[in-house]
């Protein structure tokens, strides 16, 4: 055996995994738990307001009546029932999809993986918003394909940089699988893609021969009560859309799906079987009996005025607390602000000074492949209460006076330079 | 768009996505799942013992205590209160295990996916029983591993062919990344290793820098009540160790794991995080909760009654009614028994003529990755009754006495040679 003597598989690994890296901030998170650090780094969903009395029942039964069907191996599409529903909540969205389209998965991360698994081979390149979800970055870098980040402002990608990004990157030689977008709500970002870009984007990768992967598990999230046309409603052909339950129902159950072209979507249920052999089938049928028995719409609903509420909080208490200089966006839906700091301060090294003023968040680094965002940082909005927001902003906002205050003493430090990103109230000036 | 004008994607899948065929037999089984077909093709297990009412209640008052962390997300390595207990169960076998070491996954089938996907570059080799589990196999396709079979007997892995493999194969040229054995029970050819091959095997690999996947989804279900020691028990630098309570428990919660060295576990928990961020928390505690409040040692016992009654029926029929120079395996536990069919006969050839006649197997080429077993099928005794397997053993012998009558008319077909594979009660004779 040779190599590291601390591991000694060392030499046996893959090549990707050679990517595959603990965060840096890993560490840093576990701290970041704490009851008393306000953590404005986690997407996880507020769920006090599920009706666990009434789902105790209904998964009781579930088990009661139907536990040998439920507790049983099943397709690997998913079941034919919750499929149907599936349809039928993306019609919400403008999609008309037929349920044999549709492949469950074990959360929407899952149909990411074996939507690259079955596109992408190492060194094709998928194109994605600058920022992007840190989630599909992960698991582009572990089947080695590289992502080239495409210019987004407030109203989402920029149809113009999309169009010159394919030509600049087919000129280079290297073949695009897909673009990939998160148009509603953007995690990180928290802007949403205008309508008309929707329409123009669509256009440009149709006739480039570029597939989208729509991934949408915001959509029904808008503050407003707004639903936004879905990409895939007007272009059957050249979209993969990804949805997700575990921001309309619960995570917990890691339910999510695909709905993929009928040819896609064969290699997709392939790929599912060797991953998995079938998703749960008894969380399939817990989704599904809630769809079907509960007021699910208006649990959404509730979702929403709970988010909006902490959306606000954090959006005045940025207004209030935050150094001259500072912007961010304003999100219409969804968990997300993405805050751009003045130049000179680095959001990823200063990281543990946060933490230690007992207040967490997601440095911009994370969602970026190529080391750009260090001056910018995602807060979320959507675990804690309203309360702990404002006073999360605050304590950020003493760490910032506390780094201005350092810099002036003894200069900024020398920072890459930045790319340009989405940033309202006010332009990036960076 | 260039290509195949049924599938405008063909030019952007994956190489890997080349090798993801449905299988030749699917519209088959479809039709094998009719009533009136006896199915001996599949492997699910049969739950009718399962303690529905008590189960429900558990999991409802799950729901109602502990809603908001089984519905919520969780930790990519799977929570620390089942990975406890899962390290109980190990123990069964002797396994001495710490929870940190063990990573929960979507069923056993995500933990081969993570740990291919960890070792296996394109070209790299996996050496595996022959036959091995299909699952298996497609995984290691989907990873572009080139499987090498080993012969095996009645006594499992035949030692002098895993060191002759070693060497053969490194001579080749080519990279060896595991041996990859089911040493228990073997799926599909129902043989259990012996304890001196698990012994002299363990030596071998180890001394050539080869781990050792151990997966290991019946090992409780030993008819003689007898829990053997696993190989994981002696070695655990070199031993990676895959389990399920897919057997033990119930399949549709797709709850399995892998005990790996630390720094291999590190690697698959950054994997597990990348394929679906975490596995399921709600299935995670519903399957502790049965561990701690349930008998399942009892409910382990009740299904190994339950398979050894039907192995007895399947061997009696076998016995009864198989044509002259038909062998097959004495499985003592599991769910599989697998037949040899005299010199001339294609089982993969005559399977539509038996779904015809209602009854339904997996031809033996399925578990090879080089086109051998055409003479071999798997016969599974764990879902039909005792009953129903005497009938369909009754049919697929009719089957056969069709078919050697055709043979005696018009001569055997030309069959490729076929591979030494276990075989008892008589020695294959191929």
């Amino acid at each position: 055996m040779t190599g590291n003597s601390l591991d000694r598989h060392m030499p046996l690994y893959a090549q990707r995994t050679a990517g595959m890296r603990a965060s840096a901030v890993r560490s840093l998170f576990a701290v970041a738990n704490r009851p008393e650090v306000v953590s404005l780094a986690g997407g996880m969903p507020y769920l006090a307001s599920l009706p666990l009395e009434q789902l105790s029942a209904e998964v009781g039964r579930l088990v009661a009546e139907d536990g040998l069907v439920a507790l049983q191996y099943g397709s690997g599409q998913g079941i034919a029932e919750l499929r149907e529903q599936i349809c039928q909540v993306m019609a919400l969205e403008g999609i008309s999809a037929h349920p044999d389209d549709v492949t469950v998965t074990v959360g929407s991360q899952m149909a990411l993986d074996l939507v690259t698994r079955v596109f992408c081979d190492p060194g094709d390149v998928i194109l994605a918003e600058a920022p992007s979800y840190v989630g599909a970055l992960t698991t582009f870098t572990a089947y080695q394909a590289d992502v080239v980040h495409i210019a987004m402002d407030d109203h989402g990608l920029i149809p113009e940089a999309v169009a010159a990004a394919i030509v600049a990157v087919r000129e280079s030689g290297r073949r695009i699988k897909f673009l990939y977008t998160i148009p509603n709500f953007h995690n990180p970002a928290g802007v949403t893609m205008s309508d008309e870009r929707r329409v123009e984007i669509a256009r440009i990768c149709r006739d480039a021969g570029v597939p989208i992967l729509e991934d949408n598990p915001y959509g029904l999230l808008g503050f407003d009560d707004k639903v936004h046309r879905a990409i895939r409603a007007d272009d059957a052909e050249n979209v993969i859309y990804l949805g997700s339950f575990s921001k309309t129902f619960a995570p917990g159950l890691r339910v999510g799906w695909v709905l993929a072209p009928h040819a896609v979507r064969e290699k997709i249920v392939l790929a599912n079987e060797g991953s998995t052999l079938n998703p749960p089938v008894f969380n399939q049928m817990v989704v599904s009996r809630y769809l079907s028995n509960f007021d699910w719409q208006s649990q959404v609903k509730a979702y929403r005025h709970t988010y909006a509420e902490r959306r606000d909080a954090m959006i005045g208490a940025l207004r209030t607390h935050m150094p001259e200089g500072t912007t961010w966006t304003y999100p219409e839906g969804g968990f997300y602000v993405w805050v751009t700091l003045p130049e000179g301060f680095d959001a990823a090294a200063m990281l543990p000074r946060a933490v230690t003023a007992r207040v967490a968040y997601v440095p911009g680094t994370a969602f970026y492949s190529d080391g750009f965002g260090s001056r910018q940082m995602r807060l979320s909005f959507c675990y804690p209460t309203p309360e702990r927001i404002v006073e999360g902003v605050r304590r950020l906002a003493g760490v910032l006076e506390n780094e201005l205050e350092v810099m002036r003493t003894f200069g900024a430090p020398l920072t890459r330079q930045q790319l340009r990103g989405p940033s309202s109230p006010s332009p990036d000036t960076a």
